[in-house]
């Protein structure tokens, strides 16, 4: 999407190659939204600590960032000999898996690279053929926001004060988003909405990152405390509301997303309000038969019991002013005796969810297993 | 309550009367969890300024204050004169009142000094009873409190999950608290319980001064989300909430509460889940006529941009260790360029609430209309 910094405005992906120099080069997600910068790594080991370091986050954007990391790992060989040159590749592979072992997304992203840079009849044509395989994954996933957006756009309307939560924007894609399409697509067919970006405590993806973006783009939008939704739909300023998913399950319907997600699916079922999630298909879980066996990732207590944000003193706006980075910091907000319980994720059931917007339509959650075989399910 | 100090206990109430010195004593709020100490406000000025600059905080906690201010205000006067006494014993009133403009109840406490100090035939005669009506207004609130408590403690069995939002504790009122009376009085009968306490954003009175409460009184807890309730009650893990209140509508049953208050009993509802309101007679609003009547108060929406805590640095750490005030600090979450929707309150209607636990017993809260005799309704 367009960055507009110091009334510059350019277009940029969070992740791009850099063919001449053999870079990745990343949207240093960690500095945002304070500081917008991009960052290119040198070799696949560098690209694998920005994954591990959360440089990148958001499947779609870490499964793209693995694709070039291996074109550009198996780029650094120079040999002219296929097997060294496949005992190097397999190297890079699993370096780059490591880097976020319990992501999917990155080891699917990286399997679709080797199995077109096989067919390679010697190491330049594999090089060849694995950067043209990591450019075509890092376009099929924005071509994929771009068609949830083009299904998700009829649903929004002129006037519509539309409820999100977490982060799943262009910053976690290659572009464009997924909740974000439709939104980013109604607003170029001229229909004007206000967005309410849950904070997303305790990470605050939502008054961060989200509300980073839509500033970007000029959508109308506030950042409200994730304890103010049901009151706001009380209100009746709330018509509809769109999350992102990070796992959906194929076979029964429920989506596992950010922790919170559950509560305003609840909240938007008693008032009537329809509850949206996009998802890109590669979120899609085949295999699962219930949302009880989904892993809920318990987090650091640390999250819950502080925040990260840049201290407002004179000095730093001083050091802002001299364009020298705004210095963050944590801060301790509970009792320091206490501890936290900080559950990552929440799981939505079926029946709270009024429709799923996929690259291939907007279905029921529960007709995705009628779907599968259109939806890319290979079983 | 208990507050334990560097290994020293010793019992304190929020607000206290020093008779000698003629000074208000009140707990620093502002300065926990991270710091705890008192402070003497030396005239009914400074007992003016700490009600509005928030050292004190809490309907419950503030009417006292105001009562005490009054009492200490008066005392301030030492000529014979009656009229010149009345006079100025009016000028007080009215800097009291004016300190809080728009809470109802430390108008209440004042106007009951105030319908006592009248019986005295001389100046010294109406300092006494100024005094002795504002001790008596602080032990009946207490009283009331440990009536909450006898009545909600058997709500409370062994190994439940209890969630709370916000903050009603003792540090609200003048000592034991609404929402915690119940816990307190259920640990004292040697019942083994946890409390999940909602870290209340935007102003996390649930993270900060709640969790410092139970830890001081060594209940078993952790601080959570307010995202996380959703998820906590699906897996089962809270059997009950109890919340505090800051308006309850006599007639409809309705309840006006900390911003998030709504959420909590919609999803109660929907898991079964008993929700509990206690509530101080103060809180009771016997004329309006609908939830919808109560002005929400919009906030600043620098609550919701940033947070307040300590800094976790080596050199706060380095203060602390020698015993000075750990530095807080504010820092800036959310992007820049953003704004935000800020709601400080929210209203739960009768039917999602199980039951109001009262110093006159448990009922519901539809019923509260029928037992306004008893609840102390004068119309």
């Amino acid at each position: 999407m367009n960055v507009t910094i110091h009334g510059r405005t350019r277009h940029y992906r969070t992740v791009t190659f850099d063919e001449t120099g053999n870079c990745v080069v990343l949207i240093e997600q960690r500095l945002l939204p304070h500081e917008f910068k991009t960052v290119a790594t040198r070799n696949y080991r560098e690209t694998a600590r920005a994954i591990r370091d959360m440089v990148v986050r958001g499947a779609p954007a870490i499964a793209a960032t693995a694709a070039y990391g291996l074109a550009q790992g198996v780029r650094e060989h120079r040999g002219r000999d296929l097997a060294k040159f496949e005992r190097h590749a397999e190297t890079v592979y699993q370096t780059l898996k490591a880097a976020r072992p319990t992501a999917v997304d990155p080891v699917n992203a990286m399997n679709q690279v080797r199995s077109v840079m096989c067919h390679g009849a010697s190491v330049e044509e594999r090089h060849h053929l694995a950067l043209a395989a990591a450019e075509e994954f890092a376009n099929r996933s924005v071509e994929e926001c771009r068609a949830i957006g083009r299904h998700g756009a009829r649903l929004i309307k002129n006037g519509m004060g539309v409820l999100t939560h977490c982060n799943a924007g262009w910053l976690a894609c290659v572009d464009i988003g997924t909740v974000t399409a439709p939104l980013y697509a109604a607003q170029a067919q001229g229909k004007r909405f206000h967005v309410f970006c849950d904070e997303t405590r305790p990470r605050c993806q939502g008054a961060t990152l989200t509300a980073w973006e839509l500033a970007q783009q000029g959508v109308s939008h506030q950042v409200i405390a994730d304890n103010a939704a049901g009151h706001l739909m009380q209100r009746g300023e709330i018509d509809m509301v769109i999350v992102g998913s990070d796992r959906t399950l194929g076979r029964t319907g429920e989506v596992a997303n950010k922790i919170g997600t559950y509560t305003k699916a609840v909240l938007a079922k008693r008032h009537g309000i329809p509850f949206y999630v996009a998802i890109p298909l590669s979120t899609i879980d085949w295999k699962l038969k219930s949302g009880l066996d989904i892993p809920i990732e318990e987090r650091d207590e640390s999250e819950v019991l502080g925040a990260w944000g840049v201290l407002e003193t004179q000095k730093a706006e001083d050091r802002r002013q001299k364009g020298q980075s705004a210095p963050r910091a944590y801060v301790r907000i509970a009792n320091p005796t206490s501890g936290a319980c900080n559950p990552g994720f929440d799981v939505t059931p079926a029946e709270l969810i009024t429709g799923v917007i996929t690259p291939r339509g907007i279905f029921k959650s529960t007709e995705l297993r009628q779907r599968r075989r259109e939806l890319g399910c290979r079983d």
